[in-house]
């Protein structure tokens, strides 16, 4: 895409100082752009960049005064630095949301359906009796099941596996490599020590405006569903087991990991590493620092755990504080042992 | 697949009140289905929805007696949950292994060979080499590498990745987005502070009846074989690193991680987000509560353990309930030193 | 490939007893070989097989004397085990560097190019403005996305997704399913508690002689660069979060994770399963333990930490060691008590 300076200047609200037609297709650094670049000047340590710079337009500041002659033309705002990446943001979407058309070989089966504005990359795998909305984006070499919904303003990166009978809102991104209802780690123990499958004929549904990190997994239910309700972000390499529902707005960092049955509450803050024990409630808003082990359900709204198993995040560095100081305290005791034979012996 | 009522209370053994005709082809629950499904009424607390149920048939209770009339056809058994679930597990079984047939493109390399009953989805990759038994289920993108042999009866979902010379046994499930045979992390290091890669030029050897959850990976050895025995499960996005050995029917709940040449046990059960240090054994039937770390040998068997270096379960709580209050013990701590300073000054 | 025992036996400086002409095309151990293997014989324990193997080639060492008649060609050397062992490597090597060739159908952007001797799989995928080398060895399902720049002499195995943008150096080696330039964790709170996506326009950068493990993650930064720096070598299952810096050689074990905008030194050691915080510095040449939790900047360099949040080693083990014999201690405890009681009413 091209625009011109003068298209630029007007959305930004700028005023515009020399070639107002110049023509800008990209965004770049000050020291690293060329004609077709937009650059910003902020930081007024920069300043030299702007004599000798490449760039076709560069933004600067309202009261921006040149010490000597700039070849580019310039852009003057408020803000600098917001416009800029306002602008980045924008460009940013916009190539993505773009991105359109069937890429050959793609696979499709009869009886799934797909809306307007659609891209589906090379080896894409879409499977029978599906429902996909308008404006959903399938990169290369995803897989998507039998029986799968799919809602409007949906991104499946690269190699993303979304299994039969799921189910999934609108405005999802769902990160390369993540695989939605894989089968939940359910074994039944039988008399000689080996372990009998127990099917897994439940599914995965997942709200609007939830984000899945890449190469985490969401098993499907053994019976009803996996939920991830509305707005929820789950990170990178996250373990979500059969039968987990997950809040409201509950952001959970890389690595955490939720054992089966376990209800997460709304608006909770989970860190990297984090392991939840299964079949356990998380009250709402309920923080939980990294590498924390949550062994048991947590009935109070708005508390702070932390350790393996969790306390609360101040008694635990309490105690943790006097772990560190243990040989010390030993020395202590010692002593005293001393002290009180001495005593003794004075006293007899 | 259709059936008829009559057929299915044939097999459930039950008495029909109704139209023995109706023809069946899904399983719903009672407030959902339509003509075409079989429903069930257990729990006397959803009766109410029998007598406007759309669903072409519904299993009941021998002793259910209606209120009023009922559209659907009944099928009287002793207990219809137990019934129900029976026919939803047969179903899905059914589904599930009636997958046949080549859908295109597909790949396979002219010097291998698949038995009978397989199903190869569109952009699923099989290199050369390789010998692949009957009822190999095989899903899109999954990537089979060469020399890999696998027995019968072997469902390998989306994404999943088999590398070179991996030996897979009868009956066994790989979830979507697993890699079975990656290099080992295997790095000399060298006098200049680089490393050099250790080429692993083993491979991996699973069992009969294993199971392998999404994302999870097992090394090849760096020679010899890493090796998963008969009747293992292992759950999602565990890591199982080079020349690692898996004992009969051991189990491993997500996210745990086995280093290098370390030998667990049969009928072992390991916790999510454990971690095994190399070169080290564990005796079988030992018990692994989560988020432990394991950093020794386990020499006897039956042993429960927990902590990070572990313990035993009983000591580790034992010692962790006094470091919650640590606190408490500090404050007693210093009000014994006070007193035998008092002391000291009055027997002076 | 196949030669003859005469040019393997030049190659290590060997001298033949028996049919030079004998040609050999794989290596084998001595009780499993066929009139094509090469094997060796090191251990004196295993020198009956000597007398009945199949193998065409047999490397023995220089003052080995057959008690009976020999079937196999003899190659005598100083060392057995080494020479076979550089010949298996070698093997290895030149069978991983002789794929070559493109296999249909895959796909790969107009505008983009590769240099010779590369091989790229049935399904894999190159976007558009790609730079991708010479040697370059792309297996099946690999995405690789717009603008990905790739060096000489580089491995991507099954499955691998490398985001747009990304830049790779030469000599790297890529394990199947590992996602390389993910858009980073980043949302902004919103005054009604949900979250607004932060768009993540930078990218990822990977130096050479960098490998990187199976289902391994790598965010790309929110503006900038994440980069990995030459000669890291990074295990399966590990998260590498946006903005983060890995320095030269820094060694990194499986299941590891790496906060936003951490900073890792250059040759570091760290253990599996450990976290980092976000926005640390990690000095060089710091060690850490399995499971370690770093939660803060660690400024001297060489340091060995352990625990979580993580100590030093020896002070972590000290504490530990306390820590195992706690309820011992709290027994003591109450002793002096008890003592101190029944000293002050002798003193009163």
């Amino acid at each position: 895409m091209e625009f011109t300076v003068e298209q630029i200047a007007q959305l930004l609200g700028g005023r515009i100082q020399g070639d107002a037609t110049t023509k800008i297709s990209k965004l770049a650094k000050i020291q690293e752009g060329d004609g077709k670049s937009l650059a910003f000047l902020s930081n007024p340590k920069y300043e030299n960049y702007i004599y000798t710079t490449e760039a076709g337009a560069v933004i600067v500041k309202n009261d921006f005064i040149p010490k000597s002659a700039v070849k580019a033309t310039l852009i003057f705002v408020e803000d600098p630095y917001t416009c800029f990446t306002a602008l980045l943001e924008q460009y940013h979407k916009t190539m993505l949301w773009s991105r359109q058309g069937v890429e050959e070989p793609c696979y499709i089966g009869a009886t799934s359906s797909i809306g307007e504005n659609h891209y589906r990359a090379a080896f894409s795998y879409i499977g029978n009796h599906c429902t996909l909305g308008t404006n959903v984006k399938i990169f290369p070499h995803v897989t998507i099941g039998d029986n799968v919904s799919i809602g409007n303003n949906v991104i499946i990166y690269a190699g993303v596996k979304i299994c039969a009978d799921t189910v999934i809102g609108n405005h999802v991104t769902i990160q390369a490599g993540a695989v939605i209802g894989s089968d939940g780690f359910g074994f039944a123990p039988q008399a000689d020590g080996t372990y009998k499958t127990i099917p897994q004929v439940g599914n995965v549904i997942i709200g609007n405006h939830v984000d899945i990190g890449a190469n985490t997994v969401i098993d499907r239910a053994t019976m009803g569903s996996t939920v991830i309700e509305d707005g929820v972000k789950l990170d990178n390499l996250i373990q979500v087991a059969h039968n987990v529902k997950i809040g409201q707005n509950t952001v959970i960092a890389s690595q955490a990991g939720v054992s089966g049955s376990t209800e997460i509450g709304k608006q909770c803050i989970i860190g990297g590493q984090v392991g939840f024990s299964g079949h356990i409630k998380i009250a709402d808003r309920t923080s939980i620092g990294a590498q924390a082990g949550i062994m048991s359900s947590v009935t109070t709204e708005g508390e702070k755990l932390i350790g393996s198993p969790a306390l609360d995040a101040r008694s635990y560095f309490k105690s943790y504080t006097i772990f560190r100081k243990l040989p010390a305290v030993m020395k202590t005791i010692e002593d005293l042992e001393k002290k009180i034979i001495s005593l003794s012996s004075e006293v007899k």
